[in-house]
Order: C-alpha cells, then structure tokens, then sequence
C-alpha cells in the first residue's frame, strides 16, 4: 500500500512541476521579470512564517501553509487570471474545479480528498486560515507593484479604487497588517504612481 | 511593538525575493531552463507534505517545511555551490553563516533566533526533521536528471559512485522512498544516462 502510494506521489510531484511556468502579471521587485506561481507560492508559505503573530485571530499556520503552497496548483491547467480583469470569473471556475479533480486526483485517494478540502477552504474565505492566507496573497502583489513605479497598475489602468477595494480583505486576515497596507496604497497615490 | 515587527519583517520579505535569481544547475523536469531556488524550495516544501507518511519515524511536519522554505536562503549572498563540486565545501561554510546572519537578522530577533537555529539543525543533519528535510532535497534532482537524459550527470560527468553516495543520506530520512530512489539510479546506469 505504501509503495503504491509512493509512486503516485511521485507522479504528482513531477506534474506539479510545471507551475513554473505559469507566469503572473506582477513584476519581481524592482525588476522586470514575471513572477512565476511556484515563485510566488513560495514566497507567500514564508510570508505567512514570519508574519503569523499579526493574524487577527489564532491561526493552524500549517494548514495555512499548506493552501498557499497549494492555492494556484489549478493554474496548470485552467492558468492565470489577472485580478482586475473584469471580464473573466477570477476564482473557483468550473475550469479550475475540474483541473484541482485532476491535479489533486494523481495522489492516493485520501491525500486528493484533503488537498481538494484545503483548496476549496482557501477560495470560500470563511475559515481564519483562509482569511490570513488570502491576506497574504493580497499583500505581496502590492509589495512587488510599489517597488515598480506602480507596476501592473500602471501597465493596465488600474485605479485606487479598484485597488483598494481588492486589498482590503487584508483586514479580514490582519487589522495590523491592514494598516500597514492603506498606508502603502496612500503613499502610492501620493507619488503619483497610483491613480485616484 | 508589533508595529516595530512588522516593518522588520517587511524588510525580510522584501529581501529574500533575491531567491528567486539564485539558480541551480539542475534543470526543470524535461527541459533545458535551469531551476532557481525559489522554486526549488517551493516543489520540496510541496513533496514533505505529501511524502510526511513515508518518514521512518515521527515528524514535525510543520518544521521539515520551515527548513526546506528557508534552507536555501543563505545563497542569496553566498551563492549556489554545485553538489557534485569537489573544490568547494558546500555546506555551513563560514560564508553561509555570514549570511544567515545578515539575512534572518532583518528580523525581529526572537524570530531572526528561531529561524537561525532551524537553519543550523538543516545543517547538522541530526534531528529527524533534518534528515527528512534532506531527503527531500536529494530526491528533486534525481527525479530533474532521470527526466533529462542524465542532467547534470551528463553535462558535469557525474559518475554513480558520486551520485549513490550523495542520494544514500535519503535512506537516513525514509527507507521507502530510498528503495524508489536507488532504483532509479540502477535503471539509470541501465538507460546510459549514468556512468558506472
């Protein structure tokens, strides 16, 4: 039995492995590189390491790990979405349930079943775990679009308003953070690399 | 206070988006594009969680994915150093602890502390976490170079001896996944992709 599953572990490790070369919008910092998804999963499991203790409530920071590490593995198949694209459903389209069956379904039953539960968890935002890690999710973007004169907001029209309204589920994860974050989106308008 | 952590943290996160231009010399699977070590870390991470049952012994799984984030994070200033490189030591040099100092001492300093510490005990070996951690890490490239016609085998003459030596530590974290893993290395002398 253990043997069985080892081998489709292993064929799930090797499909994952082509989320590197998904491409995001956004920018590394200070750069003109893309970030991929693997980049960027990456970034936000570390992310939520060192910023846990500004949760708004007690978080299982292993499970919310667990759906960042996780949270884009769908992309591979239905790929990435930009957040302000305003024709296309951002989240948990038939598309990406139907490639989270397949993703998630090359592992042992039992593994798929979880996977699949951290997955949804993560795109229902209801729990505090997926409210933090979703906050996460909100944040590097910003970081990464600040350090770059404005970044994708700049290169598609994006406004303060629009920006504001998708970063602001931050608080829903981290009133401290939050703060830390209007802060950021102000100051961006103040340089002139956000529009109002 | 937290405030205070905050902006350090920040700094922290800021700083280690420099992984993702540290690149290995192990290539994707089936491809020629070198893998960085953002990503790496991202896909070994991903492999713990879904390999925790085959550990030998009990695992703090949420510390074997704090190593494996983090384990790499010292190249940002010391760079890459080629596992097969006989010049160089690759481990714990003086280098890499310079560097552990600068980078996790961005932090506030209970977690700079902690961080350090997990970093180290990747190091050492020692612990269950580690060897696990590290079986991770020698199994990635196996499955990059059997996927590639030899990799880095080929490219840097790499011969059995060498590559059975430096995968015989995944026996130390999971005999299960060292039997899949020892396999491959005899079906890879079998292919040609790997000189006895």
């Amino acid at each position: 039995m253990e043997a069985t599953n080892l081998l489709r572990q292993i064929e799930f490790i090797k499909e994952v492995d082509k989320l590197k070369y998904i491409l995001r919008k956004t920018k590394l910092l200070n750069s003109e590189r893309n970030e991929n998804d693997a980049e960027h999963s990456w970034h936000l499991a570390l992310m939520a390491i060192v910023l846990a203790e500004h949760a708004n409530f007690p978080i299982d920071l292993l499970k919310v790990i667990k759906m960042l590490l996780i949270h884009d593995l769908v992309e591979i198949d239905a790929g990435d979405t930009f957040i302000y694209d305003t024709q296309k459903n951002h989240d948990n389209t038939a598309e990406e349930r139907e490639a989270a069956k397949r993703i998630f379904g090359l592992l042992p039953a039992g593994q798929a079943s979880e996977l699949i539960a951290i997955w949804e968890e993560f795109e229902e935002r209801q729990t505090n775990e997926a409210k933090f890690a979703r906050a996460m999710d909100r944040l590097e973007p910003l970081l990464q679009n600040t350090s770059n004169q404005g970044g994708t907001w700049a290169e598609f029209g994006v406004r303060y308003d629009q920006v504001y309204a998708k970063k602001n589920v931050i608080e829903q994860g981290s009133t401290q953070i939050w703060q830390y974050a209007e802060q950021l989106i102000n100051d961006s308008v103040e340089k002139g690399i956000l529009k109002k």
